[in-house]
């Protein structure tokens, strides 16, 4: 799906101010059979930017019975990528709520960011298994949210 | 994500009529660290049905320079999914445009329906490698969307 | 690689009794940019019979501490496999020790089992992580690989 | 499995001098359910690293319809990989035969790297589509594995 199509696709998010941005090598393996990388992959690029995220924070952001689990995503295919290739995935916060937050996400070419190769955004909750319901995001990432 | 947690969840597809129905065995391997199936693979099945149904058409729905891509994906994660398992995965057609469409998608358990994993739907464009723009519907995926 | 090229591959297993046979279907996913099903996911079947079958054992094959990890494993890729197809794998008893034992696979065309994709084997050790040593076979397993 | 356990394990490969050496960072999502890197992501990072070595050679390793196939492969899995991690892997050769050679391989920790995650090699033959037989290493393939 190419940038001239953007009727085709949903919103873009907004340009809030990106709270984190990591660099991923592209791995051959993450290609398929259109000699691209497959769209499941998209999603691993973001997990693994949420998670370096995650490791960053000044504070516990999960116990044994609390963790964060998607409630959804949406992923704008903008460009396909190749391998060998590195990308920069940029996070961005566009919402904050008591349980949950959105997480904007730009996925661009390290070797010229103006190559956008996928957007969209997230919804993260904290969800406690032991009462089966969501829970309050955890303070450290609240203060990462609101310091960008 | 649990189903009483709709708020945080965009809204869910139109019931539109199901074109095409499959069923598929979750792998072991599916799930994370986490011990649920990880996030990438509800992609992965959708993905899946997507081609099993695109084998069922009566017509040619890819050339050597027009293939069918994905312009973008909302997916909403409505329950973890544990392995063993076997799910279904149901497509409908929620818009059709001139070079795109809409197909909505229901990710359900095998053995009781009524547990729903996930929902969402993806925008899917026909691609023409050779001009650089997006192509015309094929008909026999027209004919499929249409009839049901 | 062809089965008429067995001079390069290692030598094939025994022809143990089989103890475990299960079906999979190849995804569209598992290919990878040559359009063939990619080596990972050889290993990735042959984990998922092993789990369909210790799931069929007659008693606690892990607990807590305990758990089987894969020491070694030799795949013999014999053929490619092209989606979409269904897949045999069977196990069977190479060795049988006191804290390990061997494990023969094979994977067949599911519609034709004279087509054989692939062969090897695994050695699999029960280990103790309080302990950090490897832990005798738990009783269901060796019954199981002796039952033959 | 533990380097403790080498009893277990297949024999590691020889010393042969090193022909490649490149670094990969885990991915949070290689990880399976026992919180481990799973074994099918050693072969990824095996293949990962094969194809940056191809891509380095002095001339062309592939075309229309001879390429490079695995013909099997041994992985001796000595320590379990944790993330965040980053491994180096070390290729070397260990056999140079006319239509393929066998590559030694080893995956060790970037940070320590007498920590020693895997060893084991794999057979590699180019395969001529056309002809349906094993064709000739192509030049470059055989002086990159002889100049070392």
């Amino acid at each position: 799906m190419r940038a001239s199509d953007t009727t085709h696709a949903l919103p873009p998010c907004s340009n809030s101010s990106v709270i984190f941005r990591t660099e991923l090598a592209v791995r051959w393996g993450d290609l398929d059979a259109f000699n691209h990388v497959n769209n499941t992959n998209y999603l691993r690029y973001l997990e693994e930017a949420r998670l370096r995220w995650l490791t960053t924070l000044d504070g516990p952001w999960m116990d044994d019975h609390i963790a964060p689990v998607l409630a959804s995503a949406l992923v704008n295919f903008r460009r396909p990528i190749a391998w060998p290739e590195d990308v920069v995935v940029e996070l961005f916060v566009d919402r904050i709520g008591s349980t949950s937050f959105t997480l904007g996400h730009r996925i661009l070419s390290a070797k010229d960011t103006s190559v956008r190769y996928s957007d969209g955004h997230v919804v993260m909750v904290w969800f406690d298994s032991r009462t089966q319901k969501s829970a309050a995001l955890p303070d450290c990432v609240r203060a990462a949210c609101t310091a960008a």
